[in-house]
Parts: structure tokens; sequence; C-alpha cells
């Protein structure tokens, strides 16, 4: 049983993780058999949007305890997780993943990823670990892993996002709502989900497609 | 294309709703090919939990402004729908459906049911559109119709709450997490989801089920 750490930035698309996403992934896992375990930072969130206005709230959340809604409390500190302890890792997207996980809604190229975030998925690449990134997630492997290892990616067909990955070192894919790139060397699989999707039910093929990569990774050999 | 609203109470298991559920509502629907609208009360929420440290916070949230994470901002004012336009119903669980929706949490088979819920409800009812209600959200089914119509329900095997739904007038059904209760001659559909499932996958199959005898019953002949 492959056991896949979901890494959450918050509850809702315009502020944290993308709803529909996370709780596609989820779904995807478990009917696939994975033990799943998900995780988030502890602390402030960005920033907080009403989203039924959709402007911003005087108000202050925390991304692990907002993360906890989709988990239905089953949530863990990032800084207590040790990507040894996990085969694989897969972040939704959402805007969390640009405001919270990492600052890209707000510094694009010049974008820093949090520690935790850097530190967790720094070490699960390192030890060969397959990652999947969904919607705009793929942007923090675009930052930590770009300079370095030049990974293929997708966002979709976003120009101006594409332009920004690959300013950061990574080459950007264009694809299709429901269709995956897999960089097989650096083993990292992205796929556009609803930074193309129109509808739930494409967000959930693109994240079925992702997921079954990942967990095809995981029973290849890694050499590290 | 049936036309589908799905009753929403705010994002989140312990305070809103289930979002697991909800999400497979919206996706299932969707997969079937239904127009879907989510639609919410435009109240605040009876409590605010968090959900990670599981206790309540000192917060006021709004439960239409909530439920619009859960739709990506598309989400109607309760008090905007007329019955008449839907085909259908649908509310997935969550502590939300007996906190914000009902007052059941509260008050059990004294419980009220807030006014626009019940408009809408008793509305679709009279039409003989049929309803949908997952989890903890028949007992609003036993509420509005227990002593009228004597509905058949099921919450799953929870003696305490099945005997709760019996003194408001309808017959619980005790069955298991993924099974549905069809009341034909009512045109009402529940099933435990969350109330019994282990797993989301349970809940997926649980929701599945729901929708399709709804959307059979949406193309059978109504006789009001």
């Amino acid at each position: 049983m492959a056991k896949v750490g979901v890494i959450l930035s918050g509850c809702g698309v315009f502020d944290g993780s993308e709803i529909h996403e996370a709780v596609c992934l989820l779904l995807v896992l478990d009917q696939s058999g994975a033990d799943v375990v998900c995780m988030a930072p502890n602390k402030l969130s960005a920033d907080v949007i009403d989203h039924w206005a959709q402007k911003p709230m005087a108000e202050k959340r925390n991304v692990l305890v907002e993360s906890a809604r989709i988990a239905r409390g089953k949530v863990v500190d990032l800084a207590q997780v040790d990507p040894a302890d996990f085969d694989a890792f897969i972040l939704p997207g959402g805007f969390g993943a640009a405001k919270n996980l990492c600052d890209f809604a707000m510094s694009a190229d010049n974008c820093c990823v949090d520690p935790q975030v850097a530190r967790v998925l720094r070490g699960a690449q390192s030890l060969g670990k397959p990652i999947g990134l969904a919607c705009i997630a793929p942007v923090i492997a675009a930052r930590l892993f770009g300079e370095t290892l030049k990974p293929s990616l997708t966002i979709g067909h976003d120009s101006a996002t594409a332009g920004k990955i690959d300013a950061m070192g990574a080459k950007h894919r264009a694809v299709d709502a429901t269709d995956v790139v897999v960089d097989e060397q650096n083993r990292l699989v992205t796929t556009p989900c609803y930074m193309e999707a129109k509808r739930i039910s494409e967000a959930f093929d693109s994240i079925q497609k992702m997921v079954a990569k990942i967990l095809e990774m995981v029973q290849q050999p890694v050499r590290v």
C-alpha cells in the first residue's frame, strides 16, 4: 500500500486549496488503495477571501486549521513530516498553493517557497519519491527545482504563468485540462486541472490521471 | 437535462456541509449530465468549530459565504429559490444540516427547520419533485413531513437518532453505509453516507446510489 502525503494550503479556491481538486484527490487515492495523510503548514493564511462576494475579508485564519475542514480533522502539521516516511507527495491547486505554500501570486518568478514545504519536497525529491502537482501548484516545483533539474511541468495554456515557470528554469509544456505532463527523470507529474477545467468531472479526470501515474512510479525502482 | 438544487449549510463537517459528501455529490451530478445550482441560507452559522482542535472558535461566519467555498463562488441565496424552477433537490450532510438548516443538533425531535429550507423543500414535495438527503440531513425531512406523510428514511444504524426520527412521525429503516432507502410514494431518497461510512470511497458509493435514484425519479411521471 502506497503511503501518500497530500499537502493542503487551506480550504477554498481563492485563499486555500481548491476543494474539488483536494476531495477528488482524496477520493481517487482511496479508491486506488493508497494510505493517505493530509498535511499543511501551521501558519496564518496570506489572506481570507469572501468566496461569495469574491473580495477580501478582515479576518485571520490558520492554514492548518482550515485545511482540517477538507481532512475531516485529520491533518498533520507539515513541520512534523519526515519525507522518508512517505512514498509520494501530491499537492492540489487553488490560490492557497500560490499564496500560502509559496508567494507566487504576489512575487511571480521572484517567489519564495514556505520553508516547511521546501524541506519536505526537496527531501522527497532527493530520495526519489514521486511528486504530483495540480493546477497552479507546479510553480512550487519550478521554484524549488527549476535551476538545478530543469523539470518539465504544465499549468495548462496560460502563457503569462508559463513564461514565469520558464523564467524560474523549468520547461513549461502547454497541455489541455485532463492531460498530464510526466517528467520521468525527475519523478514529477503535473496536470492543469482547474487552470483549464470547465467542470468538476474534468478536474476529476485530470486528478485521476495524475494519481495513476504517481502510483505507477511508486511501484518503479528508484535510483537515488 | 435534470436541474438539481444542492442545498449547502456551510463548509466543513463539524459546523457546515460535510465537504467530501458535497463534492462527491457535485461530481456525480456533473458526471450524470445534470445542471447543478448550489444554494444556501444567508445567515450566521450556529457555531464555528476549529476542525483541527475540534473545539468551538470565537468567530462568526455566514452560511452562504462559507458554502461558496465548496461552490467555487457560485451559490445562490436560498431565499431567491423557487422550487418550481428545479427538477430535484439534494442535501449533503455534515453538522451544518443539523445546526444551520434545522436545529436538530440542539433540540432533537423538538427541532425547527430554517424557514427558507422549509419553504423550498415543502414546495418541492408538494410539486412532486424528488428530494435526496444524505448522512444526518434526513432529520429535516422527518421534521417537515413526518406527521403528514410518515416517510421512510435512514440515517444508518444509530439508534438514538433513529428513535428521534420515529418520534417526529417518520419511519426509520436501519441500513449500511452505501445503501439507500427509497420512499417511492413520497419521492424521498436517503442514505447514511458518513453516518456509517469509514472512508471517502464509501461515501462516494453512497452518494452515487442516491443520485442515480433521484435522476431516475426525475424521469418518472409525477402525479401531484
